[in-house]
């Protein structure tokens, strides 16, 4: 455990949440404040912007506007999806990386992402200390899928979360309104582990949500499905809503969504197929037990609705970035934060730890497979006791012109 | 003017909207302080509920729950898609909505929608008349799609732009984070009139909108489109974002949805495809342009969100329900509450007024045209300068476990 005097370099990876943000917050007022910190930088597009040397100066931004970050969706430096090779088995981009960090004396390194950049955080950590070249790196977690081992919960989880209960609400009132039925299938991202379309169930046991909920964690079945949604339907005046995981697989293991768009272009002699996979689902319910049928897709929107924030994610979110620079100045490396669930005292409270970041590394926690009930269709109680704490109180950006006011960063590329 | 006494019949009728519920909970809770007004009944799927005789006795409700109707989505009394045939033709509903209201002393009747629910309001006024059986009769008007005649803007409008304008801003950040380009093309409710697509404009005004915008108002040219797409991605790294009416029209007037879907059809011989416009156009763009391309719906989140529901909308919503009450009572019929803007002070007010309902059916307002600008493709500072006032404030439910609390009603069926 070093502590280390040099610049800082932080960047965000993968797909947006919106709370990303909010850890950048976290991670760069801190990193302002400590005087081991001598400059503050921000990748542009995350690992990208390091390799081709494009970062900014955080140091020459307003305090105020990186606030507003804790409320701006997406990723106000740029994301990428970039797969660091073994070093092993080439070693250009980690000999770039120590060259441009030597050239600015960077000493902390915090990441912020999923599985995948919390595997580039790990090699990167590990490439540097194989190389002596001393540099305290934290990884920040980040993902709407939930899906990071070894924390309760990731930052990001609980807004597309409070997105998708929310407005399974808002749907249900819509769906049901006619006298005449319809059935409505909503497809929800996660693609191996089903958390966020579980988020559906929030809304169910409001008595407003889906009806039934398909997570990639089960086996998925077309003729059980019909049969599921046809039972439904038929007790509801024709009526149902479905919650699907983007992610759904045959018995096989093949995505439903690559399956039925195959089949269809296989059906229409070999021409591929855009749409997804509610629109497919929409068309087989169709096809096959008739009425009104509508397929909806939350898209981007449910990971980028930061006007529907937890405030417990965004305040965890911050506090995971501050967490993470308070850490690597205290000498930790090689660390991934962690949440910690604390229930000792009867209500939700959140501890945050280090956990050494391989294990974060490319792994993935789904749900549990108890927490799967009504054959394959429900969440049990002890998902929404798990989830519910989560999504508490509203936190969001101030209004300007009856719109959000989100950050406006100045992005000073940072002179060497 | 006859000032009447008996009871009150309301109904909701077409696409649910966010604030539709605020609409009557102005009416109830104003009927139910008229003394005139004997009884209060709410139509279960409106003009339907008459015709079946299922409707319910509001007086039965508590009024905390008819309050937070206010903040409620969709038609809590249900709704209908039903159009009366002209009673000249077959005067069957017509009998037995006069026996209906007979058997309850029907007195005043409010129905709640848009063009063509204005248009029963209107053949019910008009029958009723010509049987001289005397029922005071009001609409109330309502339609995120913001075309009926003779009013300034309609409750429901400005919810739904709300939703619009912030999801595109919140969708600009997302879809432009990373380094590689990504074509976004957003399609947005409005069968025959742009408004509500126009309202991605208030974000682009912000910096964060749609870079390019069609309504229907202009005829389509997927020439034109693609030209002007290319010309965008070129010059902005690849990124383009476009926000698309449901409604646009070929120069011929033929839906482009049902055109695109058509080739499609017919490119494969003759299977049927479901899948949005947003789907077939990306897909266009995906064949002639090349790159990431990526369709996005709106779908019912953008009618529903009540979550982010404008807080002028909502009063007003509220307002026009209120004034309905008020002015049957006060020995109005066959009108229609409009809403009259007025800048007199130079600031936005709206002042309610009345309107023969007769003008208000199966008309429609479209956008003018000389606030399309930029060769079609962009809303003048005109529109933004009429938008924007009716979006202002926050109005949404009261948080139970981080979820709305929407109302509960408990629809106690009317007894005779």
């Amino acid at each position: 455990m070093k502590n280390l005097v040099g610049a800082c370099m932080f960047g965000q990876s993968g797909g947006p949440t919106s709370v990303i943000n909010a850890s950048a917050a976290g991670v760069i007022t801190e990193a302002l404040k400590q005087k081991n910190i001598t400059a503050v930088y921000g990748a542009a597009h995350g690992i990208k912007g390091i390799l081709d040397e494009q970062f900014f100066d955080m140091g020459k931004e307003d305090l105020q506007e990186i606030m507003l970050l804790k409320n701006t969706p997406s990723s106000a430096l740029g994301s990428c999806r970039y797969k660091l090779k073994d070093a092993s088995v080439d070693d250009t981009d980690y000999k770039r990386i120590l060259e441009v960090f030597q050239k600015y004396n960077i000493r902390y390194f915090f990441y912020n992402g999923g599985n995948d950049s919390m595997d580039t955080c790990n090699k990167v950590s590990k490439y540097l200390l194989s190389v002596g070249y001393e540099c305290n790196i934290i990884g920040v977690p980040k993902t709407i899928d939930n899906d990071l081992y070894g924390t309760d919960h990731c930052p990001g989880y609980a807004s597309a979360a409070k997105y998708v209960a929310t407005t399974m609400m808002e749907l249900n009132l819509d769906a049901k309104v006619y006298d005449k039925g319809q059935i409505t299938i909503v497809e929800i991202m996660g693609r191996n582990a089903g958390w966020l379309t579980a988020a559906a169930a929030l809304a169910s046991y409001k008595g407003l949500g889906a009806d039934l909920i398909y997570l990639p964690e089960i086996p998925f079945s077309a003729d059980k499905f019909l049969a599921d949604v046809k039972r439904v339907a038929d007790a509801n005046n024709g009526k149902c809503i479905v919650a699907v995981s983007e992610g759904i697989k045959t018995e096989e293991g093949v995505y439903v969504a690559e399956a039925l768009s195959a089949a269809k272009a296989k059906d229409n002699f070999g021409h591929t197929q855009l749409g997804g996979l509610a629109a497919n689902l929409a068309q087989l319910v169709s096809e096959r037990i008739g009425g009104k049928v509508r397929g909806i897709e939350f898209s981007l929107m449910q990971r980028c609705g930061a006007h529907i924030a937890s405030a417990v994610d965004v305040e965890e979110a911050f506090l995971a970035g501050q967490t993470a620079v308070r850490a690597a100045v205290d000498g930790e490396t090689d660390k991934m934060v962690v949440f910690e669930r604390d229930m000792s005292d009867g209500s939700y409270k959140c501890n945050l730890k280090l956990m050494p970041v391989d294990l974060a590394a490319n792994t993935e926690k789904t749900v549990p497979l108890e927490w799967i009930v009504n054959d394959g269709t429900m969440l049990s109680k002890e998902f929404v006791d798990y989830a519910l704490p989560l999504i508490q109180g509203d936190s969001k950006a101030p209004l300007e012109d009856g719109l959000p006011r989100f950050a406006r960063l100045k992005k000073v590329i940072a002179a060497h």
